[in-house]
Formats: structure tokens, C-alpha cells, sequence
């Protein structure tokens, strides 16, 4: 069984925003588990550097199902362009990557 | 030689909990360096949303010693099922990477 | 076009030693976005282990600029072997993704 599991990186502007979109996903069986972490995020925009307190998703999951995932988002993500990365799971404990497995519904 | 670096991710109950497990991997030289941070997770458990402060462990380490590391995580950890997943670290600064590499005993 | 997008890790000793890097980088277009978060760090230095509060960076960037990046971050941090490695960003959203691309000056 070819597996995907990847952690995908989402920011979001505040833990509302953060908690809204990380229940959603797991409810609709996209994400396995989730976690939040508010960060202080530097970056341009417009050719302006920016500062902004933000909140870090990290999402557990299977990229199978990243089209979904990145539609969910989008829907109720306040940002035009949110960032949506995926860095691989290359090896984990086995029982935990059946768990996340179990937890994701086969779109 | 061969060398498979990563970032490994392991979330913990406490903090308490947390430090116990980063200590004993850095003295049994399983691991090079161990960041935590608190963090909010959102998951599902027998079908139920659930949502749960934890501390997040992030392992700098080779994955040469997976096994080792997941074991010693294992007898530590107050979970049934830990989060214990690998990411790799594809490039790196060489004299930080050596740093790693002398940290880590060989078993 | 090949692109090599990632999120490159680098510790650094205070938010003032982490906002002074993550400016330089975004302004130099090294990186399109840099998050900062408080952490707790446990390691061993001449095989000693060391407890210390840190600031990690998230540095979202093209790693065909790393030997850039690397020189920039080393020129400004206060360690003499900072961490700086680099986890692989295998999928995202097409437009952040191009958003990256943007942002960072083909050096």
C-alpha cells in the first residue's frame, strides 16, 4: 500500500482562524491530528518587509488527499495566496502511521 | 559515508514529560540536539474531536539510529501510540551536519 | 524550471539575534518568509548537557540560494557552528509556491 504521509504547513492570522480550519480538517477526515503554535512571521509584501503575529498549523496527513486539503483550506482561509507546503514523513513509529492511516478517510 | 540526518517529531503530555525524554536521548547520544515548544493539538480518538495542550520535541539526529531512538522514545513515553515521524534534512550547514554526526554515538 | 523550495531551520540566541537575521534575509531576497517561535533547547557541548531557552527560525526559500543564505546567516549570528538545514518542500499550493519564487532574487 503506497503511503504519502507528509506534514503540511499552513499559517493562519490568529488562533480562531487556526482552530477553525484545523477542526474542519479533522472532521472531515483530511488530517489526522493537528497542532497550533503561535509564531512571529517577517516577510514582503509588495516589496514592503512585513511583520505580523501569526499561527503555525502543522498538519499530519496523506498527501493522497492533498487536493482536498488544499480546497478545504482555501474555502475558509481569510488570505488570497495562504501558504500550503508539504514537507515527507520518510520513516515513523509504525503503529502511529496506521493510526494516521485510520484516521484519514479514502476520498 | 552514508548519513541520513532528519528532523525527528515527537509530541509529549507535559513539559515535565517532554524535558525527561530530550535528556535521555541527548545523554545516550540518540540524539545531536532537542527543541521544544508548547503547542495546542486537535485530533480525533474513537471518532471523537478532541483538543489537547502538549510539547512538541523536535529531534535533530541520524536516522541510522531509528530503531534505538524509537525504542528508548517508547519506554519513556506516557502515550499508548507516540507521534514519533521523520522528516529529512536533504542540505546543511557541513560543519553543523559533522556536529550531529559527533554527538551520535554509533550502535 | 527546476526549483528546489524548503524550510530551512536555524536556531539563534535571542528574538533581537532572530528578527536582525530574518530582516537581512527577506531584504536581500534570500527567503520569502521567515516565522520565529520561542523554544527550549537541550544538547550536550564538550559532553555536557546544556539547557537553553532559543528562537527558531522557519525560513521559507529556494535552496539553489543556499550557499547565499548560508554565508548571510553565518555573517550575522553570534554562534560560532549555527544550525542551518534544510527539510524539502515536495508539494504546495501552486500559487504560494509561486508567491516563494517571487520573493527571491536569482543570485
Amino acid at each position: 500500500m503506497r503511503t504519502d504521509y507528509a506534514v503540511v504547513l499552513v499559517t493562519a492570522s490568529s488562533r480562531l482562524e487556526a482552530e477553525k480550519i484545523a477542526k474542519a480538517l479533522v472532521e472531515k477526515q483530511l488530517a489526522a491530528c493537528v497542532s497550533l503554535t503561535p509564531i512571529h512571521s517577517i516577510y514582503t509584501w509588495k516589496s514592503e518587509v512585513c511583520q505580523e503575529d501569526e499561527w503555525q498549523l502543522m498538519i499530519k496527513t496523506d498527501l493522497r488527499q492533498f487536493e482536498q486539503l488544499e480546497t478545504q483550506i482555501k474555502q475558509l482561509h481569510s488570505y488570497e495566496v495562504p501558504e500550503i507546503i508539504a514537507l515527507p514523513i520518510i520513516k515513523g513509529s509504525a503503529d502511529y502511521l496506521n493510526w494516521i492511516s485510520e484516521q484519514i478517510q479514502k476520498y
